[in-house]
C-alpha cells in the first residue's frame, strides 16, 4: 500500500482571481489523487462565507468588518484591474464564453471531490464571523493543524 | 546517479517586483543545479508577452484585456509604491545603480540556464493571449503538467 | 536521531496582515519543534526595521524610498481594506480585544524561539537599507542561503 500524496494550501487572499488559482490547484490535485486540505484564513475566509445574511449577534468593529468584506465567493473582487467592480465582470463574462466554471462551481466541485475545507478559527474570531455565516460541511481549526498536514505535504502554496 | 532536486514556481502576479523575486529565486535554483520550472498563469503571463504587438485576430473583451495588461515584462507595475508608474521607474533607477539586472535580463538568464518556462493555457484562454504574442521557446501547459512538476518538487513556491 | 522537520518562509510581502499569517506560522512551526527560517526580502524587509531613524549615510533615492516605506511591523499597512490607516487600526483593536498578539510581540517570540531571521542583502542594497537600521540579532543572506535552507524544507511558503 502507498500512501497518498499531499496537497496544502493557505488561502490568505480575498480575491476572486486568486481563490480560482488555489481551487483550479486543489481540484487538479484532487482529480490526481492528492489528499487536499485549503485552510482558509483572513480574508480567504470570504470564499466560504453564505451569500445570504445569518442572524448572529456582533459586536461593533465585527459588524463592520461583516459589512465592508464580500459575503461569499461570487461577490469577491479582483487582485488587478478590479475597476470597482467591473474587472470581475470581464472575467467572469469571458469565463462563460469559454465555458470555464466559476468560483462557486470551482468550490463545490471541491467538496464533491472531498478536499478538506478548514476555516481558521483564529481569524474568524478577529473578522468576528462565526459558524453560522460560512458553507455547511466544512471543518474548524488553528495553525497547529494545517502545520500537521503541511509537513507531510508535497505541494505547500500560500495564496 | 542521483536525481537532481526541483523547484517549481507559479508565477501568478503581474507585479514587476514579485516577477523580479520569482526570477531570481528561479536563477539562483538553477545555479545551484536544480531543475526548475516556472508556471506563468493569470496575469504572470503578462512576463512572456512580447514588447511589439502581434498580428492575431481577437474578440471585444480579448482585445480589451490586451490593452489592459502590461506588454511584457519591462512595462510591469510594482505591488508596492507603484505611484502611478513613478515607482518602476525608481526601482529600474537604483537597480541599474547597483548593477542589478533587470526583469527582461533576468527572464534571458533563464532561459539560458534552461528554467522551463511555462505559459498556463487555459488561463491564456481566458484573458485572449495567444502564442503568437508570448515569447518564444517556452512552453505550453495546464494544471495537471504543473502538479506532476510540483508533486516532485524540493521547492514550490506561488507568488 | 531523527532530524528536525523544516520551514521556511520568504515574506516579500510589507502588509501588516501577510505578516501576521508569516510570523503566526513561523511560531506554529517552532513550537512543533521545526526549524524556522523566515527570509525577509523587499517589502518584509520593512518588518525588521527599527521605530527610531539610524543615522546613516545615504544617496537621494535611498532616503527616499526610506521615508516612504513604513519604519518597522507596528506602522505597516493592510493587503485589504487598509481605509488610509484606519483598516490597520480596527485590526489592531480588534486583536487586543480578543488577546491577540500584534506583529510586534509575534516578532519578539520568533526571536525568543529562535526562529531565525534573516534578511536579503540583495534587496537591503536596492531599496538603500542598512543593518543600524533592522533589529538586531538578525542574519543577513542571499538567496543561495535562502535556497539551502529551502531544498531540505518540509513547508516553504512565499508571502
Amino acid at each position: 500500500m502507498t500512501e497518498k500524496k499531499k496537497t496544502t494550501i493557505v488561502l490568505f487572499s480575498g480575491d476572486y482571481d486568486k481563490a480560482m488559482a488555489a481551487y483550479i490547484i486543489a481540484n487538479g490535485a484532487a482529480a490526481y489523487d492528492h489528499e487536499v486540505t485549503i485552510f482558509h484564513t483572513f480574508w480567504g475566509l470570504n470564499a466560504l462565507r453564505k451569500n445570504e445574511k445569518a442572524l448572529v449577534k456582533k459586536g461593533f468593529i465585527e459588524k463592520m468588518f461583516g459589512k465592508m468584506m464580500p459575503r461569499g465567493a461570487d461577490k469577491m473582487g479582483l487582485s488587478k484591474m478590479n475597476f470597482a467592480g467591473f474587472g470581475p465582470k470581464m472575467i467572469k463574462d469571458v469565463m462563460k464564453k469559454h465555458n470555464a466554471m466559476s468560483l462557486p462551481q470551482l468550490i463545490e466541485l471541491a467538496q464533491e471531490q472531498e478536499v478538506k475545507l478548514v476555516a481558521c478559527t483564529m481569524t474568524m474570531d478577529l473578522l468576528g464571523l462565526q459558524k453560522e455565516e460560512l458553507l455547511d460541511n466544512i471543518e474548524y481549526a488553528g495553525v497547529a493543524a494545517y502545520l500537521a498536514d503541511a509537513e507531510e505535504g508535497n505541494v505547500n502554496l500560500f495564496i
